[in-house]
């Protein structure tokens, strides 16, 4: 009885704790459905703001309206994380046309970062597919004065699944299937040469004297991307280039095969701003009461590309995450731990903004080269520098969680691994079965910031989403806009969002850790790269 | 024995006959598919020809080009039939840009045969979507000085079904299901109301001195069409018009209705061409040995809107009734009837290049209203103007094979109702079963150059096609180009075609024809229209 005797306090402390947090479950319900700004907020992320590329104007605006939302809706130590990232760059106006054999409007976009023309250029093209710098030689003295077409042209998509889908239970139960982790420092050497190319391919276009170039777009249906890493301050591709729909692209490179080179018009207005060479990530907190027992953490990031509004991707998550926050500080919770979100900037470019949040706060890698400092190579790098050296906050952050799949509902969350995990998260998503998210899963996600977390051995988790149609079609291209994003499901993601920091900044348990990762065995060492590949 | 004697020197004629169309057949095979053109004759028309509406200066381009080929291929009496259009268009630049709250360059097209904007002009929206006259009271006033967006702005797709298909047996099956004929000149003058209801908007629109109007895409996923109907001389609309994607038109009403409206800047430098108001079709032949056996005909039509290239819509099936041609006439085929071949115009805009090959040599029906003459609306009527008097040649026609559904395999034909047929298409197809070709199915289908033949009571016959991406993304779409044309297909269905036309030309049968339509009992004479939807 002495047992019991003792625990009396514990319980009397812990039974209306418990009742108060399932009351706070059911106001979060109700604030998050009934009272729900997710779409508001979404919408002038989007629409007003528009695309967030890292450092531009827009995401200047996006940085400084978000601070001010969780300021105003009563958030606490509101600031803004600052970090080396490089240059703005928007398009102002842009647009390419044939003018020979026909005339005829091109469907195409700016590639990110690089050059405007100066005023409008026209240029006979040539079709002269590179992806290796033996490619160089094949084109050496052929490429003065043109329009270099430097993609092959492929050919078009014959898309035999649904565009738009949603997950049935079997799609999540294969979810559920452990990943070994890898470990493949070849691999790595020969994805940095790969990505290395583009600026190799630059300078020897310039050196040609070529006077632009144009890739094609990688989905087909006119849909255009823009993607481009050189984002550095001095790191500045010499030529301006575009990406032309894969239609346009293909009928170019069909027109070039069979007759006299069609001659384009283009005209790239975009403009650079180095005001500020730093990005910054917006954090926000709900404070805890217990300084001893650490903070838990959601995140999604608020930059985004420019083809679209940055909506799906990921104005989305960015929502959601501002949505929750909104929610818990209108109930006014006053949780164990201090709940913490961030807005991360620079995730498009590399995952930077939450590679600096580690770096700043929960652990430092070995140094990787100089010359990658700053550039795309660093994300891929990252995970293979070593040893990991944690910071004196390393142990305080108990969870994190990111969204970052679209306006999908959350059906879940990846236990990324982390199978010890698995019981704790499952309670905590017990409530909001019945709204969907039933399973934790053990597979891990990839690309987003929840990634260099897990990698220094933090637990990080990204959710289960319906897919939609976010990598069928919208995920960074033209078509990501507002309209695309399911307001149903943005509601029920800010609430099992909600729902799940409350309880795991409440709970009486902390998720188990990963033991502290160190340089791995590689996975595959008796592996030859066929040299044909380089 | 008498029977016997009698019968013998047809089979000695007869038996030689059916072998040489057997080996005829093969012969076809062989050409088509070991020596085929028909990829070849369908990039001309696409990507050095381009999008051919009708009367446009590319459209002449394809004239020519298409009877200079059946020349060159060996057809005789390759001429053009001329028939009343109007006016010639074509767009020699085009592009729309907002520029208030924010620059973004905007996803659009000039809407066929609406008139060029003065140079660039700039003016701020309106969001007032009319269908109905009685719409026009609440935006009387509302208008002047303002780019007015005419639709509304809807939501995002959600497409649950692959956009590529091919047909199954089940799918097939499906087909193969009698449809009863329709008669209902109520729901004729209902449409008539709400077709003329465009001309009546621009009107309205020039009144109240609106500078320009836009109206939102049919489908998502940034992707334009620009059908326009007004194409009579002193029929072009007052104001420039133009479509705008759905995503951009959905972001613009967003805007206009959360905040200040958005300032827009368009540029259509569109170009009338008024040199000949005459459209033409291009008519070749192999002459048949007996002159009173009458003839055979296949036919598509070449015009096409401009959005694409008209690949899918109509350039394959142009360039497979083509490819036939040429075969045949490789092949040196001396058929009894004559095998006629016709590449229609005007088609995009209500059949027009078969309505007046129906009337010139097939039948002539009673007058439409003089109002609605050289108007979309002639289309619809058509079928409703009795009596039909036949033409002394219209016994001649023996049987009309149409192509106009992408670039997808012949799967089978559509007896269109015509149920006696049924056995002797089949017989006639039977070859090409292994090549996909295997199904006479009894259900009709409607919206193309087969139409008003089988509506004067001569045997035309469309095909079934695997369907592709046709209707879901393809058809009349800017990504209607050469590169989602399937070149396998395109050979088979030129080999099916060719056969089913030496087999209809040679066959001691003729198709069983249907009765001498006559006008029909209204199909629910008891309905009442909702006043609400007028």
């Amino acid at each position: 009885m002495r047992h019991a005797i003792a625990l009396l306090p514990l319980l009397v402390l812990a039974a209306p704790a418990a009742a108060q947090q399932a009351d706070d479950l059911n106001r979060i319900i109700d604030e998050g459905l009934n009272h729900s700004q997710v779409m508001q907020t979404a919408q002038h992320l989007t629409d007003d703001i528009g695309g967030r590329m890292t450092n531009s104007p827009q995401m200047r605006q996006a940085e400084a309206w978000t601070a001010e939302q969780f300021r105003a809706w009563g958030l606490s130590n509101v600031h803004k994380q600052g970090f080396r990232f490089g240059r703005g760059w928007w398009i102002a106006s842009a647009y390419a046309r044939m003018t020979a054999p026909r005339p005829l409007m091109l469907t195409s976009i700016p590639v990110a970062w690089t050059p405007p023309t100066s005023g409008t250029i026209s240029a006979p093209i040539v079709v002269a597919p590179m992806k290796k710098e033996r490619d160089f030689a094949a084109w050496r003295g052929k490429l003065a004065g043109k329009i270099v077409l430097v993609s092959m042209p492929g050919e078009g998509s014959e898309p035999g699944e649904p565009a738009f889908k949603r997950l049935k239970g079997e799609d999540i139960e294969k979810l559920d299937t452990y990943r070994q982790p890898k470990f493949d420092p070849d691999g790595l050497e020969k994805l940095l040469r790969e990505i290395a190319f583009t600026r190799k391919l630059d300078a020897f276009l310039k050196a040609e004297g070529a006077v632009a170039w144009a890739r094609i777009s990688h989905r087909d249906g006119k849909l255009l991307h823009g993607e481009g890493y050189d984002f550095q301050v001095g790191g500045t591709p010499a030529l301006p280039g575009i990406e032309i729909a894969a239609e346009d692209y293909r009928r170019l490179a069909r027109l070039a095969k069979t007759g006299p080179a069609p001659v384009l018009e283009i005209n790239s207005d975009v403009r650079f701003d180095d005001s500020d060479v730093n990005a910054y990530n917006i954090i926000a907190e709900i404070p805890g009461s217990d300084p001893k027992a650490g903070y838990v953490m959601a995140g999604a990031h608020l930059d985004s590309w420019v083809a679209g509004d940055g909506a799906a991707d990921n104005g989305a998550g960015s929502a959601m995450i501002m949505e929750a926050a909104r929610i818990l500080a209108k109930l006014g919770v006053k949780p164990k731990r201090t709940i913490r979100f961030a807005l991360w900037a620079g995730e498009e470019q590399g995952l930077f903004g939450s590679m600096a949040y580690v770096d700043q706060y929960l652990a430092t890698r070995a140094p990787g080269p100089a010359e990658e400092e700053g550039s795309e190579a660093m994300y891929f790098r990252y995970k293979y520098r070593f040893p990991i050296t944690p910071k004196p906050g390393y142990g305080d952050l108990k969870a994190y969680f990111n969204i970052d799949n679209g306006s999908g509902k959350l059906r879940g969350v990846h236990a990324e691994g982390n199978v010890a995990a698995v019981p704790l998260l499952r309670e905590w998503l017990g409530p909001f079965a019945g709204m969907g998210a039933t399973s934790v899963v053990s597979s891990p996600t990839g690309g987003t910031d929840h990634v260099f977390m897990q990698a220094v051995g933090v637990p990080g988790y990204q959710f289960v989403q319906d897919p939609l149609d976010y990598s069928s079609r919208i995920h960074h291209s033209g078509m990501d806009t507002f309209d695309h994003l399911k307001a149903e499901d943005m509601r029920q993601g800010s609430v099992v969002l909600a729902g799940m920091l409350l309880q795991a900044a409440n709970s009486a348990k902390t998720l188990p850790r990963m033991p502290l990762p160190t340089q791995g065995t590689p996975t595959d060492p008796f592996k030859y790269d066929d040299p044909a590949d380089d």
